[in-house]
């Protein structure tokens, strides 16, 4: 449909029409059975014509489903505007995928752009449209439960993490690429800086630190073509998000040039309310929409209260025909129009969903987003005929899927039993349910008992999904304590131990450092014990590496790489007590952003940068030489880390500039050449410019932000 | 002197004279000895020449010392100009008060004002001239060492305690009175809020919240007439305070009209190196003398390159003879110019410095900083007639002043074992010598054995001194686990368990919430014993609420009671998911601001409002009745706090905004009255502007943050 005809539709509704198009509802309104849907039509105030006309809804799936509510839909619509079928596909659809901390900790976009194709593809053929993904909100507290939705702590990978993304769910053409769904990014914006931790709470930070740190990624979200944004739970500066005017008006739409649809967050249009900045829903609808925000999710002040603010004057009917415009637009964007049901096929959704083809690639991308935290004495790889003892909660459960993982099913997905069974030729494992947090007695000895008997001991352990994700804030981050007792029973009769994990969050891990190996494996999906069982049989060599740094323990909290240096920084002297420090632990983290093992040993050579002094526009070329000394093939995640000596604002320690992967045969050595431009080194200034001076850089090509030797050039 | 003549004088001394005024040097460099200054002269790289001219001084004291270098310094110097004699006297000189942690506490602005006369008494008949007090910065996390310096988390409070101070120390008339001493207000600004609770780290907040609720203390402190400011060794807003214009000039001399001293923290100015803001000394000066810091404190940009700065025209000279001007008024101000010894004074020294007088204004200000925290079936107080045993580390401990007691002398103060010797007929207290990490078997054993035996135990638990302050954050705030395992085994065997702390700052105290009574002292200064003694034996029925939250674990943090509401506020259903709470620890502290017990039952009546609706520029008259139903006398301190319910940006679930003490005698009551006036409602926009809106406010007269009955008017 052409732009015209979408205004002309707009000039065809009326104004409760259009006020409507402006809902989502969830799939119950639009279930069969009535009892689904009036108790909430009435919760909500709102007429079955209000149902009918509706703009989006959540949550519906099922290609018949999805294919009859939209012909439903379209038959009661006075003008026949079709539905749009939204919902929160995170990391995978039914074919679930790791974590999205852990594809963060993958490195690699390829990985990232395939769960979103695939994810894209199930969801499709499902009958979705939309996906409220990728969620690319910049994390450095582990005690938000929602760390696992994010890549990260670091704004440049989030940035190309959220670029991939885009580009894996839309794909190239969406209009008539039905196997794709449009993206939606969120939070706008900051939510993952969440006062203390605790979800939905305050955020508040400078706007010089937002625009520097924050919002480059979901900048790089819209740059990708994401058709939506989704509004953030939190406060900036004061104002809620659904109703920041500044933030939504001025910078996404204003500055950012985005045009597409803003969504609130579940209830976020209401929640205004307690928020304490409209005093009722008439003027928490009217906040939200001089904010821009197009569609509200699940509460009704814009269908109770927008008609009243246009018929009295207090909003402008364009304002709201803006919005309409916006959605039709999207609609039209997806070819639903022409297309109203679009990807949903039965057929296609049988052979697709669950395909041994997904299950394959989920596989690949779970391995790859698997960090070897610790390897003593090359404890790792396990040669197959080592005896083993498989023993702890974690050994036999299906709880591998991490949450937000609404059509994945546990009992698809593989154990690590079931994964280690493949290759190991004598594997004992428990026969015992193992509790997480309250283990029988019968099942701790059984443990105990097989971990004396074996060569080597794999101890699993992790977080209960529920333990992370949205209002799953943790004040203690350490393992549940019964598995911290369980580990000191087994290490004491083990000869050689490796503790596997599977969680949803930065760890405090000091009560298991005397582990000859520990495996950070996240939640990784469908092909869990597959994925984790190659690692640990060296079939894949692990190339994960962290993408969020594990603290000593909470009090430590926030710690994260890229910090700034203060006027007394630590210079490693602990006699120097007016430095900055703790008493009684270190200032960096445990494990650091960017960390991570491989099977073998490799050397980078020292970072050589081209060009002494550089003038703005030029591109700086960096090198280094990266040498595999083992028998092992590995991909290694090259790092070019730059630190700006002196700004005018105070400038990070380390900052991430680029990364890339290589593969490095059996004592291959590549080297690896990364371009940087000057544009690289603007940073936001104090009166909100991006800008750079002359003066002195760091430059790291390195494994990790904490390793690496240091060279340096001079921007004149 | 008038002010023509200190501009004459500024007219008459060279460019390298007026440089090496705003040299401030420690008192090694006026030394008697030769070898105390060449060491650092040759470190500063500065000359004999530069020391007889630098401006002021840090840390001589003694009044035979304080006139001699005075003296030479005189003779020394070409135009005679006098030094002024500076130092750190932040809760007390010889006659050691309580920490300002625990000042905070009293909630007592009496008391607060004369701990600072007594201390500018002594330190002024001692020679002393400026003390770099008040700290007002607000805290909010326990982890940082320097809370203990604080008066808390409310900016209302530590405005009102910053007045305090300030008129303590300088009196109405500090040209003529030589008993009194200048004041600086520090640390200037927002020290309070390091990132992770780590001294000296960065600072980032948004401009709003920095004006709205940090610097309102700062204010109150010049309002007061506070001579000097203090810069912060952190950045604010990515710019270090020291080299911030904006921050400087701009708002404290532009906005606050401040014209008094500015001077850096020790260091602070070449400490623009390492923040990587200056690349050099050269620069360093420049950006600390154009961000308006007149004294640069023991390091030499200034005298190594203001000279050169302004030979070479990047600094015009006019900036430089404005910091001198205003180091020779406030010079003038202390009458230094007719009067260079001030109250330096032998015989007064004699009489004044650790009086009787003193000591016994110091006991009565420590008992009033002390809080009940807990008190179970009337433990407390204490009869004379039952048998104790007083054990622990702090039973006999002197470590009782806390840090920044430059003068103060442990063996001076009084033990908890002496205080209670005092009162007690039979208690029985350890022989043992009792470390607080690391005690011995037989210290441990003789602790239970006499617990055993008594009927009421106290057992003296805390931090030394050294774990508070500055350079002390800890990231653990539990007590030392060698006390905690003493506290199972005392518990044990107890009859009725009574803890008593010293310490600096709100601790995590789940482990100890057994016991029967908890008394938190803090480090009460010289009359540390008496005063707790006072206090366990009902002889002063304590008073102390807490001014800064006590969170149940380190996982909390920062938690404090003026928080946001949120969008999805937890009401208090566990059941209640999707709210803004933890899974594992609640959302409030466990004793929270304003927050302790007496001895009796109190009560307060409904708050009454006695205007529902009020226009800008009215007076709201808020009362209530309070009862005590006791036999025992009482002051209470009686709160009022507001919660604006809907604004332009969302405010705090509630604010202080007045208090009061009252004493009631047994089963006395009482009406407390405030005015409340519409200024007091104003808060700071997105605009940055203080201003408010109509609507409704809910008002509460209440014993602590979290009680009291909220009634409510409407602002019109």
């Amino acid at each position: 449909m052409k732009k015209e005809q979408l205004v002309n539709l707009v000039e065809q509704m009326t104004l409760k029409e259009k006020v409507d198009q402006l809902l989502q509802l969830a799939a119950d309104f639009y279930s069969e059975k009535a009892e689904a849907k009036t108790g909430p039509m009435a919760q909500l105030n709102i007429t079955q014509d209000t149902v009918n006309h509706a703009g989006t809804t959540l949550g519906i799936s099922g290609a018949k489903e999805a294919i009859r509510v939209q012909k439903t839909y379209m038959e009661n619509n006075r003008l026949h505007i079709p539905t749009l079928l939204m919902a929160d596909i995170i990391h995978g659809f039914r074919t679930i995928f790791p974590i999205p901390l852990g594809l963060g900790s993958s490195w690699d976009l390829q990985a990232a752009k395939q769960m979103a194709e695939v994810s894209a593809k199930e969801a499709a053929v499902s009958g979705l449209h939309v996906t409220f993904s990728p969620m690319v909100d910049l994390v450095r507290d582990p005690r938000w439960g929602r760390v696992m939705e994010s890549t990260g702590e670091d704004p440049f990978l989030n940035a190309r993490f959220a670029e991939a993304f885009v580009k894996g769910y839309q794909g190239d053409d969406l209009e008539h690429d039905f196997m794709r769904v449009a993206a939606c990014v969120k939070h706008f914006a900051a939510y993952g800086a969440a006062l203390a931790g605790r979800d939905y709470n305050t955020v508040n930070m400078s706007e010089r630190q937002l625009r520097d740190q924050y919002l480059p990624g979901y900048k790089a979200a819209l740059d990708a073509g994401a058709k939506l944004v989704m509004t953030s739970f939190n406060t900036v500066d004061g104002v809620p998000a659904t109703g920041n005017e500044w933030l939504f008006r001025d910078v996404l739409r204003g500055e950012f040039g985005f045009d597409g649809v803003v969504i609130s967050d579940w209830g976020a249009v209401q929640e205004l309310i307690p928020h304490g900045v409209a005093k009722d829903q008439k003027e928490a609808a009217r906040l939200a929409i001089q904010a821009s925000v197009d569609i509200e999710m699940m509460t009704n002040c814009y269908t109770g209260y927008l008609e009243e603010l246009i018929t009295e004057g207090t909003v402008p009917e364009a304002m709201l025909d803006e919005a309409v415009l916006r959605i039709l637009e999207l609609k039209n964007d997806l070819g639903l129009f022409e297309h109203p049901y679009r990807g949903a096929d039965e057929a296609l959704e049988a052979q697709h969903v669950l395909s041994d083809e997904h299950r394959s690639i989920a596989r690949d991308v779970a391995r790859r987003s698997i960090v070897l935290l610790k390897n003593e004495h090359a404890t790792l790889p396990l040669r197959k005929d080592q005896t083993l003892a498989l023993v702890g909660p974690a050994a036999q459960s299906h709880d591998v899927l991490g949450v937000w993982s609404w059509q994945g099913k546990k009992e698809e997905a593989v154990t690590l039993a079931q994964g280690v069974q493949h290759y190991a030729k004598q594997v004992h494992t428990q026969t015992e349910a193992f509790d997480y947090f309250a283990p029988s007695k019968e099942a701790i000895e059984e443990a105990v008992s097989l971990a004396k008997e074996a060569e080597v001991v794999i101890l699993a352990l992790g977080e209960e999904d529920w333990m992370s994700g949205e209002a799953s804030s943790q004040t203690d981050i350490r393992l549940p304590q019964a598995q911290l007792e369980l580990f000191d029973k087994v290490r004491a009769v083990a000869k050689t131990l490796i503790v596997t994990l599977y969680n949803g969050r930065p760890l405090d891990l000091t009560a298991i450092q005397s582990a000859d190996a520990i495996v950070e494996a996240w939640f990784p999906g469908t092909e869990a014990g597959n994925a984790l069982a190659d690692i640990l049989f060296g079939v894949y060599n692990p190339s994960g590496r962290l993408s969020m740094s594990f603290p000593e323990n909470v009090g430590q909290v926030p710690v994260f790489y890229n910090t700034d240096n203060t006027g007394r920084p630590y210079l490693g002297d602990p006699n120097e007590k007016y430095v900055s420090k703790y008493l009684d632990a270190s200032n960096q983290p445990r494990y650091p952003f960017g960390y991570g093992l491989s099977y073998g040993e490799v050397t980078y050579s020292q970072t050589i940068v081209h060009q002494d002094t550089v003038q703005l526009g030029d591109t700086i070329t960096v090198e280094a030489t990266i040498s595999n000394h083992s028998d092992y093939k590995r991909r290694e995640t090259v790092q070019l880390y730059v630190r700006d000596i002196v700004g005018k604002v105070v400038r990070p320690v380390r900052e991430l500039k680029g990364f890339t992967q290589i593969d490095l045969a059996p004592q291959e050595s590549q080297t690896v050449r990364f371009e940087l431009t000057t544009d690289q080194l603007f940073y936001v200034h104090s009166n909100q410019e991006w800008s750079t001076e002359p003066g002195e850089f760091h430059v790291w090509i390195a494994p990790n932000s904490q390793e690496g030797v240091k060279t340096s050039f001079t921007l004149v």
